[in-house]
């Protein structure tokens, strides 16, 4: 198991250190130069040409390559689960992370199908977890970043104290900070924690409670309508709370904040970020607010099935690269999206130009 | 240069052989089974789930794994381009199957990026290609089979006759006769030929021609309307015009001819084909019209910036995996999407199932 230096939980503001603005405007055009030279009509490649645009101008450079991509999960668990928001118990997330340990979750075989490296940070799981004491390279490492043994009911009060959230932030950030690579791939795992997205979401974009609410893992119908009025009273409970900090302490949880200071530091390196669903999303949500120039180093690899995360998206300006209605978390979909980026990097620095070639060019 | 073998183009109606119907309502069901045990909410995988289950009924096992996939791109030149229906001069074609060799065009850095054997067919190209003395194993190999050099020009008659339609799609079906593997992905590269795609979707489809036409590499709206206006005599002049093989032959090309060939050989052996854009799509609309059960074994890979191509998609009941605006051809949608099949397999072949896994169900 890894260990967090003390020092990163002592310098807790660290976390919350400026994001360079690195808008380059004669790079952005020596780039896009660059792809309209190309063997192709101006443009025909879609989306990937906009996809390579995006990471050169991340990586600050017109020849990008992504090295080392690091799949980061972050799990913990929510006190809110105990009102029934969830249509599972909330001993999965421990089951899941040993899941993901052993290598048999979603995002563990996409990891391992597309050479990611695969970390589950334990931001506050309800039970004491053991990582495997023979780990090699290659295989799923456990981070012990736990604040507590999950997150407060934040019907009855905080979901977490500021401290507890500039923590968990802190140890996201840190968790960042000694890995390698240009490249961090975002996912989650906490039973409860669509419940917290949505209210997340629902309070900084203003946008209705039912219309970020959905069946998360799966609730029946009734069950969409028990979680709704669950987060109603939620809401209520913090009415008047609408800073990006205090709506995040407010409403959770562990892993949403440790995900807030993983993209503000991922950020702050300039490392692409590539963000999974709903839960990843509103962490990216709450990090654009306290640092808006976060956004121009995230890609948003799926629109998932979840009815807020269009929403969040489109509040964010953001437009995902899949659009498969997967509602799992994890990262799957991050890890699934993935070999579409570095493709995008090898057109950019592997295509031959019309001169290059001696290709006719439009008549 | 891989030359086919002479009783390749004696029995050109093997091209015509029937493709089987594989569907299995017990490996599907068993499939099924596999993918709702798997420690993830039923469903939640969304469109991957849809995906694994496709393509384990094509290969007709409950364990998938593909192998050794061949991205063949078919060329050839078409004489209604004489009439100004693309922004690119004729010769680009030759020098494009060029770069495609030399490693130089989109399709040649994903081929490469994404480990497929790359394949150009010349077809009907309108120049003598000559293929690298010194290929290699790993090298994009260049194979002839041109009938002719391009197609006549089909606003004054056929494009091709019966017979030339039936000796290039027999060349289609026997190169993949001759390949490893069990994944094909189509491309082509055609200076015209979205122009015969769009005829062939209008014939076939009972499609309006103005709503399959479009920029193609790059038309001006003025462009658009001058093409529209020679497509419009087209379809005129071969008026009744109704059966697959006959709109085929009249509206050409030899690379469209070529690429049903190989979808028809290719469903016959239940490899799994993975579609580009609209021209292969037309190809594969053709494909489908002889023998209806190929569509069982075809994988679309994108939807097209070509406003066509969502149109034949929906005709066909097929639903892409990206929404990329690409509208380069070449088989570069299909290269760029390879990486999801594999994934889709390794979803069924490795998650582990809640029992194994130790998660608790549902509640």
């Amino acid at each position: 198991m890894q260990n967090l230096t003390p020092s990163s939980v002592a310098g807790q503001a660290a976390c919350l250190a400026p994001v360079a603005d690195v808008h380059d405007a004669g790079l952005q055009a020596r780039v896009q130069h660059q792809l309209d030279i190309k063997t192709k009509p101006q443009g025909s490649l879609g989306r990937l040409e906009a996809l390579a645009l995006r990471i050169a101008c991340i990586l600050g450079t017109e020849s990008p390559v992504l090295q080392q991509p690091q799949m980061l999960v972050f799990a913990a668990d929510h006190g809110l689960a105990a009102r029934g928001v969830s249509a599972y118990p909330t001993d999965v997330t421990w089951q899941m992370v040993q899941n993901f340990l052993a290598g048999g979750a979603a995002v563990s075989v996409l990891a391992r199908q597309h050479g990611l490296d695969l970390h589950v940070i334990d931001c506050g799981v309800a039970r004491d977890l053991q990582a495997s004491a023979d780990w090699q390279p290659g295989q799923p490492r456990l981070w012990a970043c736990k604040v507590a043994y999950g997150t407060q009911d934040c019907s009855q009060g905080p979901a977490m104290t500021l401290a507890q959230c500039l923590q968990a932030m802190e140890h996201g950030a840190q968790v960042v900070r000694q890995l390698p690579g240009n490249a961090v791939l975002l996912g989650e795992m906490g039973i409860g924690n669509t419940s917290s997205a949505a209210l997340i979401s629902a309070r900084l974009c203003g946008l209705p409670i039912e219309q970020v609410t959905g069946m998360g893992t799966g609730l029946s119908p009734e069950g969409v309508q028990r979680k709704l009025a669950v987060l109603r009273q939620v809401l209520e409970r913090h009415a008047g709370v609408e800073q990006p900090l205090d709506v995040l302490a407010a409403l959770g949880g562990f892993e949403v904040a440790a995900m807030v200071g993983a993209v503000l530091q991922a950020a702050r390196q300039r490392r692409v970020v590539l963000v999974d669903g709903f839960i990843t999303t509103a962490a990216v949500l709450v990090a654009a607010r306290l640092q808006p120039q976060v956004l121009q180093r995230c890609v948003f690899a799926h629109c998932s099935g979840e009815p807020g995360h269009a929403l969040v998206l489109r509040a964010l300006g953001a437009q995902a690269l899949l659009d498969w209605q997967l509602r799992l978390g994890e990262g799957s979909g991050a890890a699934l999206a993935w070999p579409l980026l570095p493709a995008a990097c090898a057109i950019l620095r592997e295509m031959a130009s019309f001169a290059e070639a001696g290709v006719a060019e439009k008549s």
